[in-house]
């Protein structure tokens, strides 16, 4: 059974965000999960180009309506016209989700995993808090390789919980 | 010009939160807002019940594919089908919105509103950081009367700008 | 329980359809229903129109990101940003269909019915066939009075049987 | 630039659509050509097993929120939930539309195609007329040869005017 690894991030991230993505796109890839993400820039560049040197599969589900936007380390890149309603297609397709850094598509992406029931596991992410008392829903780590195997453990034990 | 003021809330939330909620919509209707909401229950009935009560219009942007669901406080009660999916049209209905409350779904609607340019303004809801640091990119407020004039507020500057 | 009745039209039909979509409009306001509609122009400008005028209400399922383009006859406009997309909500929305003349849009969304199990009531619109053989699946008129009395009895038939 | 070609079909078709459909599936990956389908049973597993067996690459996009219904000659299955929705999405990730065959999500994909400007293929498909007159808005054939040739071309030329 394929799995497939959601990773969110932002199109233009702290700099030092991309050797992780790069990093964990390699690991995941190395564990035979497909890799979908948004399929632009910055962490969704990363983490495709990490994937494919890799020898992976890679998926873009684009907020255009066309490719001119795409990375080029897609295996597939869809176009879908719904802007940032995409992200909740990118969850659906996941298995699990690695959300990396900041930016509030990512946030939309790691809030709508958890409602749904898809695991996260943040790598340098948002952290939570309601009325000053820390919420703490989904896994760690500043490490792109346990993140990958964090993300694949997660999605193996979802795939068995469903089916 | 008509607004439309979106309000997130949970189906289950922290009682504490019903006459809140109910106490915003009766401010928004009485400004002459369009309520827009989930549909549900909890924070989306309560919300809706004041708004009606005050005379004014309430739209659901139901998850499910029919009205089993939909609360009576309701002037239109639309089903999607998109489950979760509907956050964003909920948002993109919206010219502000207030958050109301935790809940995973209500986050999603946060983010996706900070991302795509909907004011948002918080009532008892989520804090945001990012490596240890506060990330406040919205207004707050415990006062549900106060929340409806900073929406009314917000929602008229955007409106303004976008014509 | 309030009755959900979709119209859908183009935005530049031919000219003879625009009276009988207003008289639809019109027919359905005064059964009840609410009229949903893709809120643009053409024929969903008359049948709001109609349908405002006999004391109705009004929704349209906009296809924008922003309700410049919403036709002025709508008690609620929601944006979607969705582009055709919109489409499959209008259907999700209606408890049966009324299809006002030709247009691949409406077209679409007959289709989109036909398949989801929305009634469909065709009103000057669209003939199928298969291999030169006429495949005929929902009622047709030519009058609006007719349109609007055979898709409240499907749509409150479809209520029945779903509850 | 890799071309992206939908092929539209029903789950339960015409039993003498399938090897039709298979050998499509072959001739469009036989041109380098992803193929985009529903991911389902039918005219879809068919194309699927056509562009496999060719070497190719193969999307579903799935109706459902998993991928149990996913047939087996699916380089990527993408999961939506979004029921009959998910067919505005697969007209939105296709270059050219090949329709195979009869079915309303079949013909809600055709129409989808028209109205977007995607060019449409069809291959023993749906007829249209309107007020006794027929329209035929794209190009016709019994031979999947011909039609994985035509939706190339279509497909490339439409690239070309939109870059």
């Amino acid at each position: 059974m394929t799995l497939y690894v959601g990773v969110a991030g932002a199109s233009e991230p702290d700099p030092e965000l991309i050797p992780l993505a790069e990093a964990l796109g390699g690991w995941l890839a190395g564990s035979g999960a497909v890799v979908v993400c948004g399929g632009g820039a910055g962490v969704m560049t990363a983490v495709c180009r990490g994937a494919r040197e890799a020898g992976g599969v890679t998926v873009g589900i684009l907020p255009d309506l066309d490719r001119s936007a795409a990375n080029p380390y897609l295996t597939v890149a869809l176009p879908t016209g719904l802007g940032e309603g995409r992200n909740f297609l990118l969850v659906r397709s996941s298995d699990a989700l690695v959300a990396v850094g900041g930016g509030f598509g990512t946030l939309s992406e790691i809030a709508l995993a958890l409602r749904t029931g898809v695991p996260v596991i943040g790598l340098a992410t948002w952290e939570l808090s309601l009325s000053g008392a820390p919420v703490d829903p989904f896994r760690r780590t500043e490490d792109p390789e346990l993140a990958a195997q964090l993300a694949i453990e997660a999605a193996s034990e979802r795939i068995r919980e469903l089916s």
